[in-house]
């Protein structure tokens, strides 16, 4: 069998189109923000990819009808100033360092088939704290890039984030620098502990005004709430007069 | 050498056969439960399948004779109102998802050069705790076959498993779907501790009841009975007037 | 680059001849074993064996001059009543399932390709408690092949082992049945804490007798009476008047 | 996709040269010599190796541009004594035993198109405990070389290292001595705690006076300073007054 196979149920046509990469990752920042974005627009699915690199799994919906893990592709063709825009995004990364370089290979063999502008990955940055205000940190393909996502908003520090970028968001940028395709990676602070829709938010904020969308983010600060609401009460917990050992052991 | 080999012993005609799962996993309910099929319908095996995806090992008999780990496959042919089926059983699954993909899609070719009706896979439903009356889960390829199988008594309860399903009986299903392959999975409730004859059995009572097989319960009954004993000496040792926390470490 | 690569000294001519596999496993007693027939009838190294599934690793000899890890070929011509003999040792095994595979199926082919008339596997079976007269267990691709081996003293034992046979010793058995290839292991009884050349001599000792070979065992007599010594001083330490808890540290 | 991939910057032409190997290792030794005599004798970049046998990541420069990590090849043409050199660097070695072997036989084929003369593999010798002066032990292809290097200085010590050598600096001469390549490993003794600049420096001190290079070694002292200075500090908290087992931690 293939490594990876591609479903169409569509096979639109694309007018120098963006394409933006939000995978489950650190606070599940990109996932959150790249699905958002995917319902507020209503981007339309035109493929799923399945690969013997993510885990022999299925998944059910309410009714307990399968279907076999996958990423998906979505699209929203352009209006006014907003440009034609593809979506990737799913339930898992490649679970091994080679399916991690397959998968990313794949995905830009496709950009290169339609003629992709500019990549946009979407990823959470772990600071292993609590944050209020999320900056969104950058990495790019060259330097002209970055001073571009400087206008925009959008903070490149130096050493941040000292480790690199691994995993798609990484290496979308990577290999798609060796093959000559632009790339911006977009970083929300997270604290990494929680999944982070206030990240998500921070991230498709700088976004939204890149690609002239207009969001509604309601839902995500709906659910950002839900989540302060959660750690507030296990601040209480963490915080009694004689505070145990114990109570720490969430952050494990 | 191949990744996947099968040796034939005979090569029988099917007519729209009904293939059945039951391979190593929670509980070991799947390979009970068809293990026990198999000897009932006294169905006949005509080929093994070894793959270098199963652990590098020989089993021994009890003259001393050896053979490789291997899947086998049974078959049955119909009769009246029962359908001809095939058996996959065997000693392990893939031991990497890389395995678990290839397997199952060797199976989906095999099923499909069969033009094979109906899948079923079976397996456990691991709950963590011991339980009188396991109720059977199920999942499947399509919402008209979900309602086929409510009839039968199989439970689609929203959010059960969470997780979804993972191994041979998820993929079957998952793979099936893409390639228009129709399929259920039936799950037993398990504590998921031992290997658990009980579970098996309320998983047979339903498939017997779809294929149209009588089956005596007899054998597993007197596993399961033996189970039980083992259990409640494991409890009356757990609990002492005065428990101690050492007692629950056979749980873990 | 190739998974498996053979360098040849010398192709010699075989009649009818017996490989006798002994790599590192449980106690290291199947290759004590096979190194020590090597070294008794001055048998000729004529191939080494080099693979991806060995670690990547070089070994030094005493001067500092480097060799890759290997697996070796060593070949003995009969006289008399004793065969052809070819023998498989080396230092190390497979890394992985697909390694273990891959390089049985390639000394298959090789067996196959000699005309080899019987295998011969070396094994240790570990018991986890110190022994003092090793049995030689046994295990074969037939029952006829059971029957004559225990007219060698070989014990086949309802039940051991248990778990079946793991890598080498077992798949050239399990694959040489399905490939039409007679063979037999033998696996001598050990603690599996130790290097065991006295688990080796056992198996020897029915080696010798099947293959019409003379053997000196005192070199390996000395290596288990510097192993006794040792076992012995720790016993020592381990039974003083007030036993503690880390002098048990060794076996773990 | 390409296991293996090298994108060329410049195809130049070498006369008999020297490859030296030095990536991460054991004190990183291999990788801080070679990148230390690369800015010495302003080597020049002329290609980069980018493989999936690497981790999936990127790393990003000062200003936030990124590049997929790697290795790289660089050279230095000869003048007088000093033979044409080309160094192997980079930032990672492969991550399986599969990914070693591609890699290094990858890099003998380059070397045997560039009729490279010899090979010079880098590494540290981890002893697991701080060294004053440490010595630079040495290995090789063949005992001619090894007796070459003694008069250079280099140590070969019957027993050490008494484990080979693992990774790329023990496959490029196991490889290489099958294909026919001399090559000479030299180990800087180090700790194998730390980053270790003076480990880096007893082995360039050995090469620049084979390769017959001048090199400044003020930048690695001044590192070795450094490391010096931190762990005497170190070692002021290890050795209070009542030392705790908690103050050895760093060791892990």
């Amino acid at each position: 069998m293939d490594n990876i196979r591609v479903v169409y149920y569509e096979e639109p046509d694309f007018e120098s189109p963006i394409l933006v990469e939000g995978l489950p990752g650190v606070g599940n920042v990109g996932k959150l923000a790249a699905e958002h974005l995917v319902e507020q627009i209503k981007a339309v699915k035109f493929a799923d990819i399945y690969s013997k690199f993510f885990p022999p799994q299925v998944l059910l919906d309410d009714e307990g009808v399968i279907r076999l893990v996958s990423n998906s592709l979505y699209y929203s063709k352009g209006e006014g100033k907003r440009p034609d825009i593809i979506f990737l995004t799913g339930d898992y990364q490649g679970l091994t360092p080679e399916g991690q370089y397959e998968l990313s290979d794949f995905v830009l063999n496709l950009a290169k088939e339609w003629k992709v502008n500019l990549i946009f990955t979407l990823g959470g940055y772990g600071i292993g704290k609590m944050i209020e205000k999320p900056r969104v940190l950058g990495a790019a393909t060259d330097s002209q890039l970055v001073e571009e996502m400087k206008g925009k908003g959008v903070v490149f520090s130096k050493g941040e984030p000292g480790s690199g970028i691994v995993g798609a968001s990484g290496l979308l940028l990577g290999m798609g620098k060796i093959e000559g395709v632009k790339a911006v990676c977009l970083m929300g602070e997270t604290s990494g502990y929680f999944v982070d829709p206030k990240g998500a938010e921070a991230v498709l904020r700088v976004l939204a005004s890149i690609l002239s969308v207009e969001i509604d983010f309601k839902e995500l600060e709906s659910k950002a709430e839900q989540i302060d609401l959660i750690t507030s009460k296990l601040k209480e917990i963490e915080t009694p007069q004689e505070p145990k050992r114990e109570d720490l052991g969430y952050i494990g």
